[in-house]
């Protein structure tokens, strides 16, 4: 390990937690070079959706890279691009009856919010952007602009001044009617609001705290940006690919987001892939205006196609999701009912799930002993108050049973009850 | 085809000029579906410094993936990543006498410009950066800020304001002495120019037209910066992993950045990965100030090391890099020569060489010959009127003189002569 | 007036609507060059608090003019600016417990903004500032970036990023706790505000649309500014010199803002002069930082001394203020009564007071009207829905009736009842 | 003076180094409460080229006062606008063959700058602008973003980035031909430049350091600014109503900008006043789109037109201004010249003069000596190594004979020779 700490930068942050040397992984379980095996409820922060080099998946990948499969392609065409545009269009879009044209910007949830920024602000000739309380969208510095933490923020070096932000669903919790601040904002012509090109959103906000808006109010906010002319962009990185159930997070609310950006969990082995998907009449981009050199990662490709196959040929996926994720909501529930000397409670939409505590501290020191016990889990929201789960979907029952005992177990030491 | 144009982003590019759809490809060859065999002088835009799917490279990938070495690893410590670490610090910085600590951002070019340029701001606690013309660095929003092209920064959709560009090496033929400008602004309280935090500079510009800056010209850049106070960041995207010759492009120049953004070529195998080197001192990061969920590709680690191992262990592969790149020089003299209709001129260093036509619309309309006789080729410059070669640098003798014969017919193809 | 046509730019507004040429002014009449007077009630938009050409002034003025007193002083320490500066301090300052430091900035309610937020951003070492909805400011770049009319913002011409506006006291009809979003927005690490140097305040908005703040909302500011660490700043440009009643509007709150901006009656002769009042411990301007050449406007000293010697001596204008007032707003309340065909309200607060009406474009007609009946009015608000009056205080009750009863008249008039 | 050291903010600057109260001022002099006498050689910084209290205005503006025309108009339409405007008309613009809408700004410089950029930005839709090293155009934020002054610039606490600087004539003593970078920028869709909407410039910099620009220099860039179809604003503030001879700044070039700002001088009294000159072609503004209080400071217009009647009838004041130049710098070059233990030299234009010395600690050394010996001047210049004459227009030959032989003395004193 020393090798880490002599050479790697200070900015390394979840190996300051879990200091071992991992080597092997496989589904819900990692195995380290002393060969202790950890089972994985952090699922690669929302990318690995299938678990650890799911082997639907792997056999494809092997096959493609063994017979000199082009590796990397820019953006031109290829086999295995067309393979998984043709996929994505016949089990993922047509079915859902939604049109979308598929940009591939660089291989990362950032690049595809950047992307999806610069066209929304090309489209409406605009500037101004509308981001929520507790979003996150990522740390370059565009997707940073419309992120809330303020400790990420100030990372910047310099003011990050074009998104304005909105309380997100429940941050009042009802006490204020829905969009009642920013309807009267934009129907205010003396407000002071910079009329916004969009509105940038998540279904339900992981790095935020694992806060879910309901479907109202995301209904809301779709007839909002429609009766104003603001164009929506769901950022689905973390909780599309079926990580709340349905493949798409906003399908439970029937709306149709104007770009859609999708990362993490798409190539479902864990490799850098990235996706914009744009309604055909806002695909106004000229060739090359947003471009980069990994957008044509051909072996995410070969899995991305593999795992739509696998996984969205049919609904059980969905529904393992919904019923595991109650199971998760349920054992938090008893946690926090066996644990009356602290508040906490749970929080989260299918298999994103939080259990957040009124002492901040305890998020940590949970995760911590969680660790002792060879369970990977991590917290969020703006004080680490939430621990998370996002374990593979493809987490089985007996694992779920297994991981929720090791977090009531490491309450009870945190808590010390 | 019919699927790319149906549902692929209208931002698509490369692929427009070469209407083919690829399958395989192996060392400076790509096959396409019909099974027609294309040379590969473009070399993933620099992202293929070995060639496609090398050989030595390919096993220990299938090896590692065969055996479910972990393939995402976000920021955790990993057997790969700690090979790659040990490999690089033995065989590539300490043989060079670089002390650096090492970023793993995300992994593209651009995330890591980002990273340097946020973490030179926290050093500097200064906003204003200084690029200069003709400059690359990428196409999200920071990075996009110190690039050049007016195209790619009016596609921000809002005021890139931070950067102020000088004017790099050559740019008025020696008319001006170096720095003469930048200098006087820096040293004239009165000048307006915003204090910088920082230079951000490539050593050859590519996508600026293959524009090298002399090694003179480096050093008085270094210079300049130590006695101002200034960050010198070297964006060898690009140029680095021996593209110019040495593993990285400013070694020539005997000077030591601050910091160095690399990418592309890193990984040996296309697969995206990126590095920010930092100057120990400098290495000021908090946990996490900069993450991404695709930091740790540990494929990439393994491939990357591997091809350390192969390419690095001794001077060879510099060598023959130097000396194919003078090969392609004298063969644009030649073609220079024969056509005496037409001005044109070699431009460049190592293999990456540029062949600029004072008809900059001769550019495209070679480069288009070239793809008819199965030679993939791009161009560069704000006109696109530099033919660039960046082919990989394993290519062979034969295969260098295959392409630069089928380059010179192109020419006079499309020159008419 | 064709010369004005002819020449003067189409940026002109007032004249537009009262297209006469006025030659001279005494107390609240205007004259024109055909001999027609004309009753005021704008009052130079709250710059002739005293009236025009106020003869207490007058004679001064003129002594100091014609004794050639220094007209133009810059910076300079002159007789006439000592004499107010001991004036202001003995009569106004001492008098209410205040202690601020004086700076004397270009000669415009603009200008003393722009100060105002340059040095709270020296204080702090922040960029962001929060202004409410509805504010008006000023023009000038910095002024303007806290202002809210979008029609005005629209003209700087580039973004306006550094304001957050918050919701102004009665924003919802009392429907959503003061301060609920701001503070939940302050306590919240991820809300995504940036950290703000400073709060920028009216007390009554008057372009806004004579929107009065209640005591506790400003008591609630100021409590919330000192609990938070933020700088208060108070424009009293408009609403300052008595304009509500006493000689700062803040008085009534009991608080006492870090930095006040005055300007527009300061000179009480309509004379261009404006000061910043800065706490003595936020006092860190350096010499010079911020100037102007006309910032020694020596003969708007002279009458600024001579109205607060013959106008803040007692509490006599302020209560007339007050009592004249309500007679005001019991005459917009008995014109609502009787026109019930049309909705509108009473605003306002001493003699800011402002008729809005339901339907916004009786604001304009309503003036209009009472333009043919020699009555000088404006509209505020966003959608100039408001009758504002801001008649001299001095305007006698025989005047204050005279005008009343125009008003009366117009709205029977524009409303065809 | 305790009054002003108590209560006057640490923003004051000039009244430090000149530690008297004054009172009257009359011509080129002034008097202070000891009755002390001084040689006034600092002119209001420009806004008193006709000398304190001019006896040929101030009869009119007693006048004027003392039958109550109208002081505070607004923007309305007043006798005193329309005989100004005339008056303008008549006699300065139609006899130069100037056709110019005229804007009265909020009555200062900054206000006049601030409004030009606006409008620039209007016509242009366009948002960066050019200005020169060691400009100053006053203190308002967007002032400030196309000054160069770097104290100054921080001043504004947010990064100032919407203005590149380009080399000012003689930035490199003639060793860099005019415009070679602004132009080669311009004409590289590489360059980085954010596309200009403007340039703004000074004929010659006062506060920059009595930097004149040659003729053929602005010629060429007003030929640039046309060929490249960026607007020209020419700020004639501080150089214009015949500082430099004529009464525009810039005749002698033969040019005619776009967009004028003028203010200082043109009330001719020292009374805060300023105008834009547009266009017509390009006078766009909406009604109010840009507006303020005191832009109708009445007793300015009759001053102000009075002025032009005086001294602007005839060429007298254009010849004897640049008579009186010649005859400072014969007498600079003569001081220069007996004083060989230290370098300095000769700057400036007509009435604008400077003496600049290569210790730059000698320009206040020598201004504190001046103040010894009762003359009034200022330096200018990034280091205050330039002492700077502003002396009225109107100042006899023989007190600018006794000013001069003050100065030599003066040197003589700081230098020790």
């Amino acid at each position: 390990m020393t090798v880490f700490e002599d050479l790697e930068s200070e900015v390394r942050s979840y190996c300051r937690n879990w200091p071992v040397v991992f080597d092997t992984a496989k589904g819900s379980r990692l195995t380290d070079v002393d060969g202790n095996v950890y089972l994985d409820f952090f699922g690669g922060a929302g990318a690995l959706n299938y678990g650890h080099n799911p082997e639907a998946l792997k056999k494809p990948l092997l096959d493609y890279m063994a017979r000199d499969g082009i590796t990397h392609g820019l953006d031109m065409y290829t086999v295995a691009k067309g393979e998984f545009l043709h996929t994505f269009q016949d089990k993922i879009l047509a079915p859902r009856g939604l049109e979308y044209k598929v940009q591939f910007p660089g291989p990362t949830g950032a690049n595809a919010v950047e992307s999806a920024l610069k066209l929304a602000r090309k489209i409406s000739g605009k500037e101004a952007m509308i981001n929520f309380t507790n979003a996150f969208h990522g740390m370059t510095l565009g997707a940073l602009s419309v992120t809330g933490n303020s400790m990420k923020r100030t990372g910047a070096g310099i003011p990050l001044v074009h998104a304005t932000p909105m309380p997100y669903d429940n941050y009042f919790d009802g006490k204020m009617p829905d969009f009642m601040w920013f309807e009267k904002l934009l129907g205010d012509s003396g407000s002071g609001l910079n009329d916004p090109a969009a509105v940038i959103v998540e279904t339900v906000q992981g790095e935020g705290g694992l806060n879910p808006a309901r479907i109202e109010w995301l209904q809301g906010l779709d007839d909002l940006c429609k009766r104003k002319g603001l164009l929506l962009i769901v950022d689905d990185v973390q909780m599309g690919i079926g990580r709340t159930g349905p493949f798409f997070s906003f399908e439970i609310a029937g709306i149709k987001p104007d770009i859609v950006c999708i990362s993490k969990s798409i190539s479902g082995y864990g490799l850098p892939m990235a996706l914009v998907l744009i309604k055909p009449e806002h695909d106004i981009w000229g060739p090359g205006e947003h471009n980069g050199t990994f957008r044509g990662n051909n072996p995410a490709f070969v899995t991305a196609a593999a795992a739509i196959n696998e996984y969205w040929s049919d609904d059980a996926l969905e529904k393992s999701t919904i019923a595991k994720g109650e199971r998760v909501e349920e054992a938090f529930n008893k946690i926090a009912h066996d644990t009356p000397s602290t508040e906490m409670f749970a929080k989260g939409r299918g298999l994103a799930r939080g259990l957040q505590f009124e002492n901040a501290e305890l998020g940590d020191k949970v995760a911590g002993e969680a660790f002792q016990r060879r369970l990977l889990l991590e917290t969020a929201g703006p004080s680490d108050e939430v621990l998370k789960v996002l374990c593979p979907l493809t987490t089985t029952d007996d694992e779920l049973d297994e991981g929720l005992a090791i977090i009531a177990e490491s309450v009870r030491a945190a808590t010390g009850s």
